[in-house]
Order: C-alpha cells, then structure tokens, then sequence
C-alpha cells in the first residue's frame, strides 16, 4: 500500500528487457547509437512534426535545461507558485540560467490561468528597462495536483506567453497521464497549442531514469547539445537509457501504463470520496488523488503500513481543500504497477475505520 | 576489434544482474533505499576510513560538483592540460561554480609534476588579491594518456597543494584501472597521500551508468546533497544506479574487471611494441595504449574494421611519442570485455601489414 | 520641485570641493591612497568597532557584492517583498551569487516583521535538503516606504536570522536618514543589533558617486577583495570616490545632510495631511512622504511642474494607504539640497487647487 | 617622476570643470540626463555611424558586459594571453559569462597574428560538440605592451573570427593612444575593420572615472541596458560620469591627451635607449615604454624616487626583450600628464648612473 510517489516504484518489465536487450556488442557512445536514433524517430512520429530529442536521466536536467535555453540570464521565467521547479529542485532554474529569476504565479489547485499569469506578468512591464524579461512560460502537465490543462486552457496561456515573446515550456514529468486522460492526440497539448520546448517523463511511469527534452522549436538544439554536455547530462553509454524510452514509446506503452495508473486513482479516488468524513480537494484527473480526511483516519492507515504524504499549498484558504479542525490533507500517488489489490486493500482498511 | 573507448562496452552481466534484482517491490526514492546505504558502506570498507557518497549518473557530474564544493567564484582550479574536465566537458568545471579558471599544468603523458604544478602556480601569486585564488588541485588517475600517479607522485603533489590551503581532487573515471596495475591499497592514492574528494569511476568500467563522489573530506557533503539535487543529478530511481555500483564492489569485481582491461592492454601493447616500424608513445601502464605507427598501417587497420582513434597532445615535440613523417598517433583502448581474441585478431591484422 | 528622487539632485559643495582637493599629483591606484585609508579609519571612529571597508559606485554593487559573499549558491536570501535589491536591480543578487534565490517577506510599509519573517522562512524547513539554505537575511534602512526599523526591531529580526545560522545585511542606501531620524549611535542600528555587513549610502546623500560596504564580520574581506574586482567595481582612481566619502563623514555632514532632508519631507508631509482630502499613506519617519491625494490635486500637481512619482505596494488592500476611487497614492522625496522654499511652492501650489 | 601607472595620474582641468558644470539643479537620473545624450551623439559623431553607448566607471565592467552580452556560456572568448581581461580582471569575463572560457592567444609583445590566432581556433573544431563555441575575439588596442594594431592587422583578424561567426570587440582602455599614434579615423580601427563592439577608455587618458561601451552591433542594447544594470553599473547620477566623456570628447580633448602622453612616451623611449646597456623590449609605439636595463641602473632609479614597475611575460624566449644576466625588463608608462619634465629629470637620473 505504498502510495508516497510514483518513483517509489521499480521498472516494467518490457522495458526492463530493453535494457538487456541493448547490452549486446560495442556501440558508438554519447548517443550515436542505433536505438537513440529510433527513440528521435519515434518522437517525431508521437508529435506528428519534426523535432528534436535529447535524452537525460532526470526530469530536473530536462527542466533546467530547456528553460535556461530559452532565457537570457536577465530574464524571468513564469511558474506556477508549486510547480516542481518553482519548489522543488533547489533552484535549478537560476543556477542552469546564470541567475535568471522565477516568478510565482498562482491558481487553484497547481494550475495557473490567464488572469492569475497576467497578473504576474504585470511585475515586468513592457518597456521597463529596470526589471527582468519575461521568457519563458512553464506549465506542469499533469499539475502537481494531478489536475490537467486542456488543450484550449494551454493555447490560452501559450497566446499571453506569445504577445511577450515568451517561449513556452512543459513539464511533462506526468505527461502521459494527461494524454491518457484527455485522449487528445500529444500534439494537441504541444506544439499545436504553442508549446515550443518540453520534458517528456517516462522515469515515474515505469521507466528506470530517462527523460526527453523534445524541442518543437529546433533552433536551440545545437547550442542544447552542449548545455547538456556541460551539466554533466550526456551519458556515455547512452543506448541503455535510449532502450527504455524506445520501450515506452513501442506500441503505445507509455500510454498503458499511465492509463492504469490513472484508473487506480479513480477508483481510489471514488472510494474515499464515498467514505464518510472525506471530501476529495479537488477533482482527480490523473494518477494522484488529494483528500481531506479526519486526522483519526489518516493515523489509522499509517499504522496499518500505508505510506501516503501530508499536503499542503497555498491557495487553500476559503476552498473545500482547507483542512479543518481534526482534518488533514493527503496525497496518494497510483503508479503503473500499483494495481487494484492495492487500492481495494487501502480503502478496505479505510473503511474499517471506527472515528 | 573495438578499441575506440570503454564507453563502447556494454555492461557486465554481474551488474545487469544487480540492476535486475533490484527491480522488487516498492523502495524510498532519491537514495533512501537499502542498497544505496549498503553502498556506502562499501565505500567505507573500501578505503579503511570514514567519508560520505554521493553518486551521480556521470564523470563530468562527478568531477564538477566536487570541483565547485571546494573552489570560490573567485577560484583557481589546476588540472592537466590534457585532462578530461579541461577539454572534454565543454566548462563544466567553470559553469558549476560560477566562473572559476582552470588554469593547464603541463607534462608529458599526461602527467604533471610537482615542477609543472609549481610553476602554474606562479601565474596566482600568494598575497596578489588582483588574481584568483588556488582552491583545487585535480589530478587524474589513471591519466587520458593511461600512465599513473604513484602514491609517492599524488602525496608530492598535494603536498604543494596543501601548501596554498587548495583541496586535492582525483578524477577517477579509470581509477580501478590504477589501483588494478599499482597494486596498492585504495587508501594509499586517495586520502593517505593527502586527496579530499574523489570521483570513484564505473561506467567505463562496466556499468551501465554510475560514478561516486567520495568525501574524504565530509564537511562539504550537506552543501553536495543539494547542489547534486540543483544540477539534476539526484536520481528518483537511485536504486538502479546504487546496485550498479553495489555490484562492482562486492567480491572485488571493479577490481578483477580492470585487471582483465589492463591485461589485454599490456598484450596488446606488447605485440604493438614488436612490430617494423611501431613504437609506444609511452608506456602502458593502465588500459590505454598509445603508439606511433606507420600511417599505412593505421590504414590498413581502419580498413580491416578496426576501431580506434587518432591522437594529438601537447608537449610531443622533442619526444618519440612525436609522429614524424608518414606516422601517426593512435590511441588504443581495452575494456574489461575486449578480451584476448579480440586483441589477438588486431594484432594478426597488424602483422599481416606489407608496408 | 523636483521630489520624483534624491537621485535627481547633484553634489554637496562640501563633497565636491574634496573631489577638487584630491586632484593633486600622483597617487596609488586601485585604493592604496591616503584618503581611502582616512576613510576606513573613519568608519572604524563612527561604529566604534573594528571593521572593514570597500568603497564601490553604486548600492547596487555594494548590496550584491555583500549579499552574494555571505550565500552558497544553493542558498536563500531574505527581502522584503518591495525591497531594492528585490525589484529594482534586476536579479543582482541571483546573478552575484550565481543563482542563489531570493525569497521576499510581506509587510506593512516595506517594513518586514518577526512574523513575516518567520513565515517567509517556513518555506525553507530545516533538514530538508530539497530547498534553499536561508543564508541571508537583507533589511532596507530606512525602508523603500520611508519608515524605520527601531534597534529592537532590528535585534529582533537578526535573532531570528541566527537561529537559521543566517548573516544579517542592511541595505542602507538611506542609513544617514534613519540615523538623523532614530538619533541612536550608527552602532545600535548595526552590529549591536546583529549586523554582520551593510552598504552604507552616500551618492543619495549629497554625493556623486560612492557607497561603502563595511564588513562588520570582516572573515569575508580578502574574499570580497577579488569579487569587487571581479565585477568591475575596483576603481583605477579610487582617491576620487573616496574623497566624497571622506567629505561625507567629516565633522558629520552625513548627518547634516540627512537631517535636512527629513526636515524638509516632515514640513511637507504636515502641509499635505493638512490638506481636505489628502492623506499619509504611513507616518513620515525619515525622507520620504507618500500620501493618498485625489486625482484632480495629483494632476493640478503634475501642471504646475511639479515631478513626483505615482506609487503602488503589495498590502495595501485593507488599509488607509490604499487610494480609492478618484484617488491615487504618491510618493515625494526630500533631499539634501530640497530646501524649504521648494516644499512650501509645492504646499502653496497644493493649496490652490479647487477640486 | 611617476611612470608606474596612468591610472596614478588625476583629472585633466577640463574635465574636471564639466564635472563642477554638471553640478547645476536636479537633473533625471540614471542617463535620461541631457549630457548623456550629448556623449551618445559625439560618439556617433566620432565614428562616423550609428551605434550605442553604454557609460560604466570602470574599463572591467566594459570589457566584462561587452564579452558577456556576445558570448553564450558555452562559448569561447579568444584573449591574447597578456590582455588585461586575461589577467587584471580575476576572472571577469567567466563571471559575466556564467563561465564561458577564456581561450589565450599568443604572439609577441602582446599582440596576437593571424597566425597565432588560427592555432588557438584549433582547439575548437568546428562540429564538435564537446567542446567551446568560439564566440568572441577581444583585441587590445594599444596592446598591455604599448604595440598597436594597424587597420590591416585588425581586418585580418576580425576575418578570422567572421569565419567561425565570432564577435571583434576592442578593449580600447588606451584606444586613444591608438588613434593619436596612428592617425587614423577612429572607424578605420572600429567598425570598418570588423569591431561590433568596444570599450572606449576615458580614465587613464585624464578622465576620473568613465568608460565607454561602444556598440556598433547595436542588436544586443537593449538585453545591455539590463546586464549593466544588474551587474551595478548604471548609476543614478549619471551626468557627472557623462560629463567627463562629454568634455573627453569636445574639441578632441581626448586625442591631444593621448598624443601628449604619447609624445613623453616617445622622449623617454628615445633618451633610454642611446644610455649604455639598455635596450628597448620592443618599439615604443604609444605611451609605453618597456627596457631591459642593467640591475644596477633599475635599483639607482628606484633609491632616486622613480616609479616604475618591473615587467614580465610569455614569450620572452630567444627574443632581445629578454632580460640576461644582471638585466631587467622594466615597464614606464606616460600619462597626459607626465611632461617633458618629468621625462628629462629621469633621463638625468639615469645618466648619472655609474654602473
């Protein structure tokens, strides 16, 4: 019943076989191997137009990479206030950029709109010489909250990104999980909505340690290919990890496995919502469901060996996601490989619950 | 008849194994894992003291995370004219600590020498506050040109670094390589002869993708906790990287791999030597054997599908490692799983040669 | 009536006739003259400490110059939201540091307190290495508001800070105001409260060109040394620059100059509360007055050649200071050099406007 | 009898007087000021074409931002190995950059040939990726040695980086000697020879305190603008910079300063080498001098007062500028100010040296 994360569990086994798969004879390193070259050719198969991938271990790497292409070091770089790289990576952000800033905007539930980053952006008139440069946008797909933009809620933000030259990035860190549950074609929450650079995940949705960097706008792949170098990111032996994204990519696994693991959430997040004394935060739209339980409850699945975290981000105040008295707020991660058993087993110990 | 780089080979099926293995049930991400403390303490079993790990997917996050934790902005960095952090990491060195200089020490093959060191240093007078300060020393072992730093080389070394109050830094991509032909006690080229930090190589060594970061010196291991977790190089997954590692050390793998590389390289340098016409550039001490040959035979060999580079590097000139006319410099490199065939059919082609 | 700022006005007499005096022969370059040695002897008699001091053009220089030598790069630095070196100097502080992040604090007035304070640093939890390592705490002295901070609000803010191992900044561009206007030794405003380093203005002050960066904690003076450098700011001719210092401290012209500028903004902060319809935003402390006018006085204002800026500030919803309808909040600067005749034109102008 | 540095030297009266003039009323701060305009027209005037200017106090700030505003952080700056920002400004241009590499140049008496320039290129390919960009090539004009680079020579090397897509920028710290010595239009060393960008010193030719950022390549203002602000080099009271330049500029100020620096220079240069056993290093071509003298004759000038430093460099080697036994390389620079007084009492010194 481990519901703390999606990293908390291992590799499928499809793409596990990949790797031993991959470690057969010499091959040419730093990415001039055969399999990396597929993996490129199947992203520009996914996203329907020409492109460019470079792969990296972490979904920090790829962030920082594909933001700190697209600013200057003078620059500001608009984020949603509990976005990962707004709170989560240490600053990654200015360190990649040189020091460009990262400007917090808000919004219900992880997700910005654009009132809430129009508002932000007044920080940086147009014209003012004396404050940052608004250049890039990035979104989180799916949000931190496990909500989801719409392909119109993307090219609404993407437009206000646009009338200030702004470049638009996502971290798709949980990207499959919003295709699974829009079944939009990718495209449509890309480069068809102005996304000009993101991070396609596939390490919490059953791959060991691969990201891709999936540039729609290419005019930064050069200068890409040497950030990467120069942050420590281009891995020598790079087939093993081409492997497990061309694993993922084959015959729409990605897509199956965030699927399932979207499917546990919903039928998670139905079951508690069913119990009484629990109210969801927010609608769960992919793999993590946010609820508000009695402190009674939330003790009594810890004790039982449950592991699922405390919660809490700004925005809450005067919402139903507000904890009140002898109420806290929980996320659970589904995975992939989390399954029903686990679910049904969790919301079984819940229900035996006596407040 | 591989012999391009390490980086070419695949992975040893006892790590694969590991890395398999690892794939059971669900396990606390970003190293709190079991198999990432048992590699720890590998480490400290390893080299008789206590010290901290950090491991990292690549050599250049390696050596510039533990380059940047011991130098100022303000810094002066010394490494080998010819060595990896210098002309192959496009500045990691300098991007992650924010515009240190390295400044090149010369000597032949790679290695520097207390006169060599000591005359860069002139360039960073004591008491001159308009240069930049001395803060590393980094030193690699085995060197890009495969000779070796002696304990005795390492202690005279560090002890002029300690001498301007710098830190002493091992890249050891091929470090395994050096303690294999030495023959010494790890400790005796690391802290014993005065090292702080170290990068403690595997990929080349039959991994697929890890390097540790050794603090010998530990008071910088908090500040590297966050500057890996800045630079994308904390790993969600960390158990598929922590076996890798935790695979090498047990029953001295690392050892006996890097053993079987030099081996094949002393054989193969051995019937290099006693070709018409082909001599070494230097000796071999370690998995890389560098000689000067005929152009015609290189031809030949490229021409029979052999796979190995040309060579140039500084200070040649005035020695025999100097190709003159109609020669070249190739560089050779075996890896725990060239193996004797391999060797033997190179140097039967070689031999077949009629200039 | 110019009061859009104390920039606008030009050089004390008694400052630019010191410049005139230090031309004469040659002298050290680069801050080995007489006069830059006067100057620090100066600083050590007005602290009645020892200390250390580096003259450098600007605040700017000076705030990210001290700030950046007391963070890591992975480290926070606390501002108050509406602060200088938080929205006027386009991310200096990231930029000196190489990306440390700079975290803003709320209150009222520009004026954090130990509450906001303390939530501001709740973001950064102890023993989590995910996030930022708070390094410094920045106060604004006096505020961007024009309000105070009392020695005990100072204490009590740099105890917090010590309690997280935070140095203390202030960035006292207009530090010669808050002393005429506290009338408490420059000490009780500085490390007698907690302060470790602080910039200390005089280009604001009746000077052309100059701001000291006086290290309370001197360890970070050889370091500071090759920064100042490093970023440009070591001038050649340096006896120039500190000339207008040593002017500014002889026989207390700083306090003088200061004096005169509150004296100025206090006559006129009284004259404009007395006017039907206007208010203070805040109380007058120091220089500067902000006050609520209606819009039709504001414009009447702006006709009759008067310069002074609209102003707008996070927090204001819910007080006084916010305009209402018809209204708009202004901010007038008093300088050294403002004069009574120039407020008491600006108060007669004021008073013949019918709305 | 002062020759150890133009920067010992004060303010010529002329500029000094624009100084006290600027000292007139309230003026807009940070460069909207009336003089500023004025200094950017004379430039434009100057050079014979559009362009823009940055003023900054000192020639690191504009060698620094200039560099860093044309270099990516993965590019290369190609320094002769002698230039100041090479090893004056303690690692400037890597800071600025967010570490991009000084690559240096050799060739003698500090300047660099196309020759020598080709031979450093090598060690970045073009396509290779795992090393720098060449990105900017920064030429010092006069050179640390007082030698000049004629039009031809600037054309020829700016050839070469226009090949590899580099940016020319000038660090004219003494670019007025340049001119005065060549006699040329300012553009034939500038924008006609390929410069898109340089720094045109004021200070050491009798200014107090301003250089100028020249760019003929005016794409890159506006992100400038920002760069120079954050690094905190925009000053508030801008015109008493601007109005230094602005006299520098009126009635070719700057250009008879120059010449009569370098005619003390010539005076010197001539009366040094008709003395027994002293030879000129190489040509006097601006103002200064560089001697190998007898150790005797150096420490006789030193007890009679002369200032004067002792001078070293690369490249000495095989060449007359080299010191032999009981000799030294001694350096003597004539300001504006130095005068033929200055000169023959020197003379007089040294010819009443009995060896």
């Amino acid at each position: 019943m481990d519901f703390s994360s999606d990293n908390s569990f291992g590799v499928h086994p499809a793409i596990m076989d990949a790797v031993l798969a991959a470690n057969n004879g010499t091959a040419v390193s730093y990415g001039g191997d055969d399999i990396t070259a597929r993996v490129k050719a199947r992203f520009r198969d996914l996203f329907e137009t020409d492109l460019e991938v470079l792969l990296v271990p972490t979904g920090t790497a790829a962030n920082a990479l594909a933001v700190s292409a697209f600013t200057p070091t003078v620059g500001a770089v608009f984020a949603h206030a509990e976005a990962h790289i707004a709170v989560e990576e240490c600053g990654s952000a200015e360190f990649f950029s040189g020091g460009a800033r990262l400007v917090p905007v808000t919004g219900f539930g992880a997700r910005m709109t654009p009132a809430t980053l129009a508002a932000a952006l007044e920080a940086c008139p147009e014209g003012n010489s004396r404050v940052h440069v608004p250049s890039v946008l990035t979104l989180t797909q799916a949000t931190e909250c496990g909500t989801l933009y719409r392909p119109d809620d993307i090219a609404a933000l993407a437009e206000i990104a646009r009338s200030r030259s702004m470049a638009v990035h996502i971290d798709g860190a949980r990207f499959a999980n919003a295709v699974a549950a829009l079944g939009c074609p990718p495209a449509d929450i890309a480069w068809r909505a102005g996304v000009d650079v993101m991070t396609f995940g596939a390490t919490k949705n059953g791959a060991m340690s691969v990201e891709a960097l999936v540039l729609f706008d290419t005019s930064k792949a050069a200068e890409l290919d040497r950030l990467r170098l120069r942050a420590g990111h281009l891995l020598s032996k790079m087939r093993f990890m081409a492997a497990q994204m061309d694993a993922c990519l084959a015959d729409g696994l990605w897509l199956k496995l965030a699927g399932a693991a979207n499917a546990a959430a919903a039928r998670l997040s139905a079951g508690l919502a069913a119990l009484d004394g629990v109210r969801l935060a927010w609608p769960t739209e992919a793999n993590e469901v946010f609820a508000v339980m009695p402190s009674g409850l939330s003790a009594h699945l810890d004790r039982a060996g449950a592991r699922f975290y405390g919660w809490t981000t700004v925005g809450l105040a005067g919402t139903d996601a507000m904890p009140g008295k002898g109420e806290e707020l929980r996320r659970l991660i589904c995975s992939f490989d989390t399954g029903t058993g686990a679910v049904d087993r969790f919301l079984a110990v819940a229900r035996g619950y006596n407040g």
